[in-house]
């Protein structure tokens, strides 16, 4: 069922796993890397508050949302370039690179002005016109699965992108629609590994929209790298229940603190195993 | 959990339905509206050949993609602008008015020249900043749910559209993804009725991509009009096993003409009741 | 991927239609059989009310539930033996036949002596043994679709009661389970035709559980009909806001009342069709 | 949503982890208990053989099915009673206990007398009957996830076996039917750290079966273990290709040997953690 030759984004046209450099980390090469930041950028004050808190912490890339995509026309959209240009500004503070999300064409373009690293988010997996722009683009693409997307079809998605001469794809999990509604999502950890068997791009693990619980990305993070996941994108909230947005599943600074050494732990025992 | 005040698409909002009126035809008055083309523009000739049909047999609205969003880069995409104007030509020919579907700023900006309604398809229900510019289009905008969207955020949808001025909005139900594989998607019928408890707007459903099953088209079509939709949106392809898309759930012409009265039947019946 | 040849349900191995006869009435002849009644049977004044007002509805069958599936164990589970004699009353009083749920070999054995109908319920659709003892027990079989299950297993369920050499058998379509909430369950309606393809046994509608809205009864009962349903099956309580079971999906006595003649109104139009 | 207070299997009932304790292992006070064999029990030499080698890699507990649930009545059904006496003496030789499923009252009385633990399966999971006799029995049950359950539901099944007085539960995690076919099941991790919140029961996780896949299932146990799970279940045959029943999810006895100690580092890493 799923397409294995001729496609770029195959494992079996490419054996070996596919690297993607962003100068200060390298993603798919072995190491875990940790994206943290809140939702959406809600002021420079809080961005660079928590940039600092995480570049001690050994987070490797920041994330942030300004152009957000919200069910309802009437929710907090973000904060648009402004939000981009306090990225920028906390990611010269730190030195560390940052992903936000583009949701269409002009928001593409001004997002490739600042950021390192462009998210096509879930709602847009199979937004095809922005895939074909993104791999235009040259940058490294962060590509989240449909909330109901199957694996080939996530994959077609990527090689939309790559189609257009982009080989920095990073493959991210952040959960499935199911019956269940004690969790937002369920998360696929078996995609993890399943990717991995079909394409050579790397994987993330998205556990704050896979879970929607505080209490459950702690476990869902181990679970993930344990999987073989090359990295976890985080939410964090210097005051959560304050949040403009997804405050439910936004860890508080001290509980990223305290789970990182597990997380690199772990990921040390898998190494070994 | 639906939001039921305020919102400018809420039956609470306004009790009469709402009625799309294209000059030739009226969607929501009472009236059964059938839509029918192709999935895909194939070539001039095809489209004069099928329209001349679909008057005849006394099809309202004529449809066919020339924007095709495929899930594979590889696969057919449509002709582009040359199948708009081929679309024209056969409504030119026939006097109906025809509906394609946009994907993006650039097709939807095209397709308004040409088209008498824009179709939102399922994959870019979310795509906000495409809903927003139909919105700004005042173009009468067909709205099919997303395959995995529930009624609050299709309803959610269209208030962007709504929220642009734009109050020309259609839903079409086409079926949700579940762990069934013998159809394509599962229509959800119940969608229809609720739909226009919770909406002023019209609602037609799409047998076509709800079953991908020429053998069901018809039970579900009569379904449909039963649970109370306004229209019928039908795939239909003069030889079907070498359409270029979505063959085995296109319709024979002699399958659509011998279905239509029984449509008008049955809907004949439901006003009674 | 249906098996279609050797299985004894399967239309490939007898084209014509099996009707289900129960005397005073026959399934799958090309009529509409209506079965009505509570969720649970509460009381034999209860009963004997509404088999009456159902009797003189035109209502086929009387339903009503007195060993209860519940999800939990401190819900009511029904009168048990002393429901089936009420049921027997009503019965007797109106001379109509009833169906009831048997749950475990226990209940089977009680309910085959009261009961002209025996209903194997979602839950219990891939209960092996109880499947096979139904079989052994001669009875017509009305069986329901496991909320989850594939028309695969359902027919496969259905050759576990035939392969005892039991081809009194009936379909029940109930809903499955899908991520959307403003329905109890989702009605998958192409099952009803589907069914009808693949196997000769009759197919009936369940649209209270299939809804869980009794809004939404009428126009999924009617979708049913459309769709080819050789029955229904309603839940009606002559007090809704207190029925110990299910009381948000059933009618009202005058709502069925109302709702009957729509729908031979319906059948008759489909049969012109 | 998930009822909180006076449930026997609830957290808030009883703070501390109930640990059920079979003599020669516990399982739920910390450790990671090992259950592995064949998914059904084939012969006397099969089980002697594979018993001995799970011995030497330190597995706590053998699995293997005599009475099977399987969809078609014409599969390969176990060797019943013949197949308990095989596990019996595998048992005798090793002094390993066993766990083996019941799928009726029936089959149920006669496990007792010879299993250590017996298996309530998926889809018997709200089979309500067989949960109080299983109760009644007083023996530890291993009770799996409906494949559709939501975890309240399951939670609830729990409690209609503690509320017989049995407080011997393991929940058993095994997968939720998704739209995904690319593996057989989907794995809800999430299940376990929600498990453990909402229950002081133990939950293991059974990957063979949650993911259909030999490849994936050393990935899903690694995830599970991380994830805080109490121990894994999983299938193992001597020659998988020629194994009666699900052959593509077991492992080969060399892979479960270079499984088990990864996994064991793992779960040390966690408790550092």
């Amino acid at each position: 069922m799923i397409p294995v030759n001729k496609m770029i984004t195959s494992r079996s046209t490419k054996k070996d796993n596919t690297v993607v450099d962003l100068g200060s980390c390298r993603i798919g090469d072995g190491s875990l890397t940790i994206i943290a930041g809140p939702c959406a950028v809600e002021s420079l004050d809080q961005m660079i508050y928590l940039a600092r808190l995480l570049k001690k912490m050994g987070v490797a890339i920041i994330r942030g949302g300004a152009f957000k995509p919200r069910t309802s026309p009437y929710s907090f959209q973000g904060l648009g370039e402004e939000g981009l240009k306090i990225l920028s500004a906390a990611s010269a503070e730190t030195g560390l690179p940052f992903v936000t999300e583009a949701t269409d064409s002009r928001s593409l373009e001004i997002a490739c002005r600042y950021a390192d690293v462009i998210q096509i988010g879930s709602r847009n997996m199979q937004n095809f016109s922005l895939l074909r722009e993104a791999g235009k683009s040259k940058k490294p693409v962060l590509l989240k699965r449909g909330f109901s997307s199957t694996l080939e079809e996530w994959i077609m998605a990527a090689e939309y992108i790559a189609s257009e001469g982009n080989q920095k794809i990073i493959f991210c999990e952040r959960g499935i629609r199911t019956f269940e509604n004690y969790t937002r999502n369920t998360m696929d950890i078996s995609a993890i590994p399943a990717i991995k068997e079909l394409s050579h791009f790397p994987v993330v693990a998205d556990p704050s929209h896979g879970t929607g619980r505080r209490s459950l990305v702690g476990p869902l993070s181990r679970a993930s790298v344990a999987a073989g996941a090359d990295g976890l994108m985080l939410e964090v909230h210097e005051n959560p229940p304050e949040a403009l947005s997804d405050g439910p599943q936004s860890l508080y600074p001290a509980e990223l603190e305290a789970l990182l050494p597990s997380l690199k732990a772990l990921h040390g025992a898998c190494d070994v195993a």
